[in-house]
């Protein structure tokens, strides 16, 4: 059996494979230099945005694509379908990096890390710095899925009171409280911490509106590491301005790269980071084990494959 | 009855106190002004290093020290137990900014932030920064008391192995294990994360050595939130220069204030903060949360006292 992984992994990785499935030729080749390999390979391993129609067509003998990331977005998905051809993909790897960078983020505020990195690099002894604790305090996730739900879990053991915010309203491991979309308001008026973890989606556009920031604690903090465009730039700038809020902690743009001109880097109540918060030495090795977890279950014809694409709906 | 509080508590504290206990004269004055009060003053809430042998001679009606501080060194202990006093202190409200404080310290070196920020004053895009995870690492606390189990407690929801070390070895909640303090070599090459919570004493004056620092891995990180006697500096900078270990984050120093130019303070493996890990905004508020349960106790003269100090172990 050939197997093309149109990514290249690390040794460690590679050979830990190579020991696990000897009965496999594994190729790492780019799709664009794989045309030889393409017509023999049953599987191939990819992150998903390198896969045409045209490479489809030549791989006659293709039964599995697993793809290494969580988005689907650009596959030929109907194309595949019509194939029959098995998807799964390696959702659920990012939760622990991006709940870690938010509870993160949240200690280097309330210690103040970036006021007491400042005094070292002066060689200054200041005890006077204002410290606060997460202890006690209310966070507020807004889009409460897999990832809000490890956010949650960690803010419960800082002893924080959490609400979690999705459409339905419906409970999730690790919230005190649940909020429909269209309720939140009177939520926000209890939150020290409102974390963003909202998709791109139709329905969630510039959800945030400026009433929401009105209806915020001056003192609070507002984190988005979901996508860009659930809040109007001009919006935050504004609320930012007229210090309705403390601080936002910005990990997501509507353009990205966010452009060196752009007008949130000299803010200094809001922090830019560059798409980071799901970065983790630990991804591949995750998407590993998924992937190997699925291997065995094709290799023995069985039916407990992880995270099945189900082609119609898209995810 | 007549209370003297040798500190000066922000006013929602005051006025709430003043509330709960109407019939009682509260004083607010340094010892040093306080020679007409100190002969009617029954109780006395003080830091516990100000009051002297002469304050005591005094204070003829006194029968309750309130040392505001886990700290009694300074107190003229034999003399009040002499005459009966009762001391109770404010033990046990250090664990939760100091826990806090060392999770917040191990995500920003795990997560890079200072190398985030600093892109962040250039105007700079960069995805490229290795960010590791507490997830599944190893953290070895040394002097597991209350505070080094707050730290287990929240290192356990990092999902996090952890090891304690105190001098009998005896369990402690949140530790997963126990190690004497003559067994911990084994587990240092086994940890990712030492921190040192141990007091000043005899037994813990250089407790660690040369060859511990050689025993941790190379990506190890030390954080000494208890005293900074602990280890000789010469020794941790001579393991940092070797790079025996990643990185120190020191609070406490031999010398406090740490004089401006201290070889600490250039060094880049090396961060100094300035004996700020227990600070926090709650401080205040749960000495008063003790202090207003004792204080109940005393009017109805109860038993129930928390944090009864033992005049003849001195703690």
């Amino acid at each position: 059996m050939q197997v093309l992984l149109t990514l290249n992994p690390p040794p460690f990785l590679k050979e830990d494979m190579h020991a696990t499935f000897p009965q496999i030729y594994f190729h790492y080749e780019k799709l664009s230099a794989a045309e030889n390999i393409l017509p023999h390979a049953e599987i191939i391993v990819t992150y998903g945005e390198d896969l045409t129609v045209e490479h489809l067509e030549k791989a006659k003998r293709l039964k599995w694509i697993m793809v290494a990331s969580a988005g689907l977005e650009k596959m030929p998905l109907a194309q595949i379908a019509e194939r029959n051809i098995l998807v799964t993909n390696a959702r659920g790897i990012h939760k622990i990096p991006m709940a870690e960078f938010t509870i993160g983020l949240l200690l280097q505020h309330m210690k103040q890390f970036p006021v007491i990195w400042q005094q070292e690099r002066e060689n200054i002894w200041n005890k006077r710095v204002p410290m606060g604790e997460l202890y006690g305090k209310t966070i507020m996730v807004v889009g409460a899925g897999a990832i809000g739900s490890e956010i949650a879990k960690l803010s419960k053991a800082f002893s924080m009171t959490t609400i979690g915010v999705n459409a339905s309203g419906n409970s999730v491991a690790y919230f005190d409280q649940m909020l429909r979309a269209d309720e939140i308001a009177e939520g926000l008026k209890r939150t020290d911490f409102v974390v963003s973890v909202l998709p791109s989606t139709e329905k969630t556009q510039h959800f945030f509106q400026k009433e929401h920031f009105i209806a915020m604690k001056e003192s609070a903090v507002f984190i988005n590491i979901g996508r860009g465009d659930v809040v109007q730039e001009s919006v935050l700038i504004d609320a930012l301005k007229k210090e309705e809020i403390a601080h936002a902690y910005l990990d997501v743009f509507q353009t990205e790269p966010l452009p060196a001109d752009h007008p949130f880097w000299s803010m200094n109540n809001l922090t830019v980071t560059p798409h980071i918060s799901s970065k983790s030495k630990q991804y591949l090795p995750r998407v590993f084990d998924i992937w190997k977890h699925n291997l065995h279950t094709y290799i023995r014809n069985g039916n407990d494959y992880l995270n099945v694409i189900d082609l119609k709906r898209g995810y």
